[in-house]
């Protein structure tokens, strides 16, 4: 159907880890398949590898002529006509993906840090040059997001995106709700299960999340938001006794990755939330993840699925490909545009409004709760529901939860200072907000 | 970035119902955002419309002149070059979207009996005048999912797709099931909100959902599946005792459309399923839909969303209608193409694996359930549990719930003849088969 000049179109990859490597097989074993996609085959013509790689089982097994540790010999070498980056992390990946685009060379990646920190920079690059620039595995592996938010969802007025997009934390926060353990053995877990790296920072501290984030709130609103822009806790402070009383409460907490519509700029943060246990995002258990997506004419959308491994990174990278080479054989860039124009401003922290759970620890008296109830009234903060436990006799103190109605950000800190400094309270042990 | 040579796209509009409505609604009110995105404006040319259309208030609020009865008229309009059709029905739209096509234009539709019946003779014919045709719309209402088998899935052996795809029916199971209700009553407060039609039989006979199984499935599996080919049960069998045991035995009840590998070849059927109650889809309850592909590489993935209504089918056709623009732009056809090439049989429905759940209604006496056991066991169908329960004292009869382990269909019709002449058997009350 498509009038093919070309014989093959020719692959360029960088790097020969995990995803890489899965990347070489899909491309190996389902040549036909995607031969009869694009038109001509998909040929493999150089592999830009680290000296250690090429000990690697997978690259003893491909002909050494198609390895090189050398970025020049690697660009120079001809007949490529899409590169494909796999390396992760900013640099050198960004500095590759530059000089491929600057070559007229297609680029796929599937590497969230370069996109969320250079993205604009690399599209009006990739426009200048007349070539695409594709990254679907970027953010939920293999779950289809970038393609619907740039094609299918384009008419929409989009509301708000509610993400579980870590699937590492969420592994974990599904054990310390379940197993009722502690986000140590939590994580001691993943780690023994590949789940987590040996440093888990990037995860734990939901830095990986911002990332994700800063490209599907970018690609929702139209405008650039880096992930500096986003508010972020991570989940270390949680404790196995917050999971407990999220379920008294009819609650599960989840790692969000929020950016929503608020007024007339918009809101980004992640952080823990607690969300109603019977909503379909608090059903998203393990490493999934799962992405809602609310816009003016489709209403609420959701899509799910594994948010990494190589196997579904693999197939949002090969999908790409195929994009990308028929683009080659018809000669034309990429139809995508992204908003680098200025949009809405991004709301400060401090004046985001939501419900609030607050876990202290009080001595154990009469009187304590009027105090605490107090100072929040003080500041317009209502309450909703409390639960008091006795937690140590011994010491003589209590365990108090408390469920606030919606309230502004900046009026709960203010409040959480001077409920600190009350002689009757222990402990502010956590602070959770709400999403309904 | 295009280099666009045309100073507007004309759009041609067969039909002015509720859909039609809110495209040109979308047209209107999202022309700048649309515009930018095509690289020139969406221009309305004409409308295709049905004498009573006219006195529609929409209607009356547009320009008369953009208005015709006459098909030959609609046609010859010049300047259209995507026609948009959102009448429904196999005829006259199948030879409304032909002539199109034949007239070079490219198509969107959202008429899923149109592309279940004739699809492939339609995409053929856009393939053979060098444009494409879209039906983003035709399943599933706004959630993605065409585009996501076409593009983002295509590196992937579809192993099997679990789908709930009409909301009219999925929002009478949830009433019977959350309620208690029987399912008239269920149809009727669907009725009441407009959720099902006056004749509601497309919908709670299943045919509506045996029209976009044979979309999504001829998709997965690169060959023609027929709505013909695709055995079908609706819910009108279904009662509320069904409900109640099925929460005892911890499954909920759904209408699923199912398409699967299974051996060498594939199962397509739509009917009633036991599933399990802590699965995603037993969460998908009321209007909505859910999209269960399984696939080599991707794993699972979900796809949520309004199946149907309005808005959110305009946000798909609109999709569709933004890359039609694109590539008549761009001077090019549509990149996809649809497996019209033989490929794996159709699995009699004799053949199929599952486990049952049946109701009986059975004489109270002792022995009676050593009697049916018996037949079961004689065909090699294993029961792995039972309930049961005395349900009319004065005519002495009670009601057995059986669930079996795996058993072939053949087998399980045949033993159930068999347990029907049994004179301690009353009646059997339902059948329906279980999905893990």
């Amino acid at each position: 159907m498509i009038n093919n000049p070309k014989q093959s179109i020719g692959i360029g990859l960088i790097g020969l880890g995990v995803i890489a490597g899965q990347v070489v097989n899909v491309l190996i074993d389902k040549a036909d398949v995607l031969a009869e996609q694009v038109g001509c085959p998909l040929v493999l013509r150089k592999v830009k590898v680290l000296p250690q790689d090429l000990s690697r089982p997978q690259a003893q097994a491909m002909d050494s002529q198609l390895f090189t540790t050398d970025a020049d010999e690697f660009f120079a070498t001809p007949g490529i006509d899409i590169v494909v980056e796999a390396i992760g992390g900013e640099s050198p990946a960004v500095e590759y993906l530059s000089r491929a685009l600057s070559d007229g060379k297609h680029v796929v990646t599937s590497n969230k840090e370069v996109i969320a920190k250079h993205g604009v920079e690399l599209l009006t690059l990739a426009q200048q040059h007349g070539v695409g620039l594709r990254y679907e595995a970027a953010v939920g592996g293999g779950i289809p997001l970038i393609s619907p938010f740039q094609r299918d969802l384009l008419a929409n007025n989009i509301s708000g995106i509610y993400a579980i997009i870590n699937g590492t934390t969420n592994f974990i926060l599904t054990r310390m709700a379940r197993d009722g353990v502690d986000f140590a053995s939590a994580l001691n877990r993943a780690q023994e299960l590949g789940y987590a790296e040996p440093n888990p920072r990037d995860d734990v501290e939901g830095i990986d999340a911002t990332y994700k984030l800063a490209i599907l709130a970018s690609l929702a609103f139209h405008r650039q938001v880096r992930p500096e822009d986003i508010y972020r806790e991570g989940i270390s402070r949680l404790s196995s006794r917050d999971f407990q009383y999220a379920r008294e409460l009819g609650f599960a907490i989840k790692l969000l990755a929020i950016a929503k519509q608020s007024d007339e700029s918009i809101e980004v943060r992640v952080h823990p939330v607690f969300i109603p246990e019977d909503s379909l995002l608090a059903k998203v258990d393990g490493v999934y993840n799962a992405i809602l997506v609310e816009g003016d004419l489709v209403g609420k959308v959701l899509f799910f699925g594994e948010g990494a491994g190589a196997l579904p990174t693999s197939s949002a990278v090969i999908a790409d490909v195929v994009a990308a080479a028929q683009d080659v054989i018809l000669g034309i860039g990429s139809k995508i545009r992204w908003g680098a124009q200025p949009g809405k401003g991004i709301k400060p922290m401090s004046e985001i409004k939501t419900r609030y759970y607050l876990r202290l620890n009080v001595a154990d008296r009469p009187g304590v709760l009027a105090q605490i109830a107090k100072v929040l009234g003080d500041r317009l903060i209502s309450i909703s529901s409390v639960i008091q436990k006795l937690t140590d006799t011994a010491a003589q103190t209590a365990e108090i939860v408390i469920m606030t109605h919606p309230a502004q950000e900046k009026a709960m800190k203010q409040a959480l200072e001077e409920v600190a400094q009350l002689t009757v309270v222990e402990e502010i042990s956590n602070f959770i907000r709400v999403e309904e």
